[in-house]
């Protein structure tokens, strides 16, 4: 059993607060165990120049990922002080931009950029999971937002997305860690899946100790029913 | 009567969420109407250098704010991406931290450097003033949490702190400016006040129209009550 | 009486040196005590992107402050060299804007741009109002230039404009501090009007200490037959 | 077969040109198919102070990745004139570090930073999987000059590490992607594995298709043998 | 006879204003023709960390140089707003560093860092030489004024040094070019010189045409009894 | 004879790779005794804002020069880690992109932008002229390539450039100095000449002493024959 007494495969209480940002088109203050990410999506006329240039038709979608400097125990400096963009939340922005594209077929968007906005509010492990997953929330409202006031005559959602992380400690595969059992962890993965049961991406490190090729697969065994559960949890929060 | 139905040196209805972000020594959410803003408090061990080469004793208050990006009704641009700092955003967190400075006896809080962290989550008007008056509240628990914990034996705050906007629209005086007034109004004013009555700052803008003495002092009739009514907010909120 | 022997509402000695850098549209030196401030008006075709995206007609006025580097007892660093600009001068450079565009008929200027450009070479307190009152002589003049020579029909200047500052030390209202006063005031007031005698902009701080309403009423006494003479000083410098 | 004639789990032809950098204390040129990267290991005296700070002992190790300008077929901006360091660039080098930190005991090393630079010479696919493994041989070779020349007694080598991608083009796995193949590519998976089988850090995307468990499988079958050569080309590369 | 009526070798009128910043340690406004530049000399404690840890003894001078945004016919964008340093300015910036550098025994200053400041009021030609002919008088009244004070005892000057700029127009070598003289210029040479008659440095540059070695010579025949002449306007402006 | 038994006015051994860089348009990378830079040469559509403003027809060149961080014996951090450009950096490339400018009839090259790319792999002295020698080399293969192809039907090289430095060390003037030299040399000299031997550009700085005029000469007549020999050594590695 884990320290806050939950089994190997469980994952910590999820909860969706919609419209959390009304100005957006749509948005979610996903709290999952004690992370929290406001996750909101807004929608601009027009897309990149890269893409005018290259004359790919359709639209874009693209996030931002940012630690509010009162999210972690120790106070973060924000960006702008610092004169530049921390290197992991480029990373992490960059992941959930990916994962998020693969939901929505972009042709169907018009020529539109689509900005995902993940603002953690509170940090305990998991965050860039809680991105991904919140990020899917606020983009299914705000498509529905679009289509209800007839601005969007099809939905470009064509996938579900949810993403969870899972880890080695002592060398038993977890699910969902938390920041206490992440430090502690020999290996990390993350997972982004589709409904359907596929892939989208996968990152697994394993920075304090190297891992074979049957741990890998131990690990996405509790992967599969843990993004079931986090696909169920947000067509809970998106009935109307 | 006001196109909200406010009389004119009526208050938004207003409410505090507090402890928004567990993992600071104090915050809160302020509600104002339609404005929203996450203010919190965190507290670093050291002063800022400048401090220090001067032996000024005791420590530092300093306010950071900033609009996140879905705040708005159009997208507002990160200052990271951007590259530098909002000119607008620097003067209000000036602003906010003169006026926090205020209501605090810094000699006694050691040699600390207080971040006051003011995020704009929805903007419909007089930010800066809920910024302060959120702040405020924010300042108090993160005190009483390090008073609670007896890290702190004695209470830094001296004075009670509340903000307000209020402005002429069409020849009247309006207190508590959402958006929608704020663009119509010919003269600005924003005024920071003690729980005694006493001014910290006073701010009045006539870029529209100038104004004369006596509507200076038309405008800063509808302060006093207000701010008193902001007071008693606060004291409710932070009732235990 | 004070240090310097001036009398509470008494200005100190102000000088204008006119055309201080010839290839500026308007300049002018203004020597405000032992306060300097270099002022000019360089004016440009075409108005920044959101004048344009907004159809406003007319032109745009704004303004950039700086302390040159050994215009300070210690020499400050250049905001290039420190890679952001000083927060004090963001805040000042917008008061500097806010104030000039109360003088001006903007839709009389066409599709232009009007920078007004002040560099402190010399600090002892009031820089911020020496810059706007110098900023107006320096505005007039850029605009008689432009007369002169046929290049504007009609003077697009609606208001005389100048700027005093104003202080509590000692309990007592002084009017236009120096520097040695400055850091011993209990309250600053900075106050631009025009020559109607209206406001155009007031700010008012009490850092150090809060004060009541009728403080504020003793300020703004000595304020307006100050401003009265630096408009007589204006008037004095712009004479042909 | 494909464009280039080779078998789907064949990699490209490899070199390397060692000591490339004479001035680094271990260097060489990967030459990978199209693809070269200059590798090139710098080792400093002190910690970064998080490190420091933390009193974590022993050394530390981190990457820099770059483009060349002129390793692409269109002329790629220098970082420096855009003012902020490329996203992708900065997920790379992020990979890059935690690839090599597998590769060493720093507690071996002393109170030291090692630096891997890796800058490409020329872009055809997998420059960052040819970055890791010529970075592995640069660092080889400088710990092996620190030992010829008596500043290092023990090896602080202690897993042999190399990288490769493996992709799926038209439904088939195919073993190291150049560019051609890699636009085509449903889904990319970059892997770094030890010379003992084991996984160092495994990312797979699916961005234009979702992939299934058991493509992820048939993938991961290619990378065995390949990660297999790899290494002994590096150790080819290493013999004296 | 030239334009303005000036023989081949024969300066433009020049004149020194000095003391034009009184918060300098020394300062002089030249004004050479139509060419301004204020020239200022500020101290500060400490050497650069470089200097400190190469134990280099004795202290640091340094310059920089900026065109101030109302010097040029059309306003020049301040560095801070385009976010980095002029290129043109760094090259001149260092130019002046150098030469002054030539002109003081830096053992004889102490662990302090000279700043050179250089800001242009208006440009007509040859402000780098104006900043370094004008910098060697604000240098030479900033230690007049230490050792006045007694704060410093022996004078660190070893050589006067002096800048003039010559060039080639129409096939004629023509002395101290204003700026409708540059543009024309086939080669441009700009020589730093000591009252001793030696070089400090030169740069000679035939962007338009190149140039053979007795057309260098020509040029250099001019500029000896200009620098002659212009150290002696330098003394003149030195007497007390 | 000097510590690496050259003449006075010998050069180091110099030798050209070619298409070291096969993305680019051309490029070499030369191997001047221990300094080595690539030199590379893109061309892309388009010209600078400021050349379609002022309607001057032709393409424009312009050169970019930087260190490669393991090019010196302590590793060089990049620019874009300390957020701005180096200072020397910006002296060199705006050098280099003078004196190729001096190579290349503009008008014939048609609305593009040359790039030339100058990044050093080995630094032992005289980057600058290696950069510039170099450069030349890569420029005329790159429009070779160019008419090879078809895509340039004139050559648009007017003259053939090379540099090289001289310096004075005990008094004793020799020609290309390697680093060891360089830190002894009391005066400097960076000459670049044409293949007709003119000047395009001279460089000279005495910061260690200054130096009189028949010093200049007697560096200037190693230049000469030196100049040749690279010439020489540049048509050589020309030589289809």
């Amino acid at each position: 059993m884990r320290f806050d007494g939950r089994a190997p495969g469980e994952l910590r209480p999820i909860n969706f607060k919609n419209d959390i940002a009304p100005n957006a088109t749509g948005s979610t203050l996903i709290q999952w165990g004690d992370t929290q990410v406001i996750c909101s999506v807004c929608i601009e006329d027009g897309v990149p120049r890269w893409m005018r240039e290259q004359s790919v038709g359709g639209g874009w979608l693209t996030a931002e990922y940012s630690m509010l400097p009162y999210s972690t125990l120790n106070r973060k400096t924000r960006d702008i002080a610092r004169g530049k963009i921390d290197g992991r939340s480029q990373e992490i922005q960059r992941l959930i931009g990916r994962a998020l594209r693969a939901a929505v077929d972009l042709k169907k968007v018009g020529e539109k950029t689509i900005w995902i906005d993940c603002d953690v509010l509170q940090a305990d492990g998991g965050t860039r999971t809680a991105a991904i997953t919140g990020g899917f929330v606020a983009l299914t409202l705000a498509f529905r937002n679009l289509m209800d006031s007839g601005k969007l005559l099809v939905n470009p959602i064509v996938e579900k997305i949810a993403a969870v992380s899972v880890g080695v400690v002592d060398g038993m595969a977890l699910l969902d860690l938390p920041y206490k059992e992440d430090v502690e962890a020999e290996v990390d993965l993350n997972v982004v899946m589709t409904g359907s049961g596929e892939f989208v991406e996968i990152q697994g490190t394993g920075e304090k100790n190297t891992f074979p090729h049957n741990q890998l697969n131990k690990m996405l065994e509790l992967v599969d029913p843990g993004i079931k559960k986090l696909i169920e949890a947000q067509e809970e929060a998106l009935k109307r």
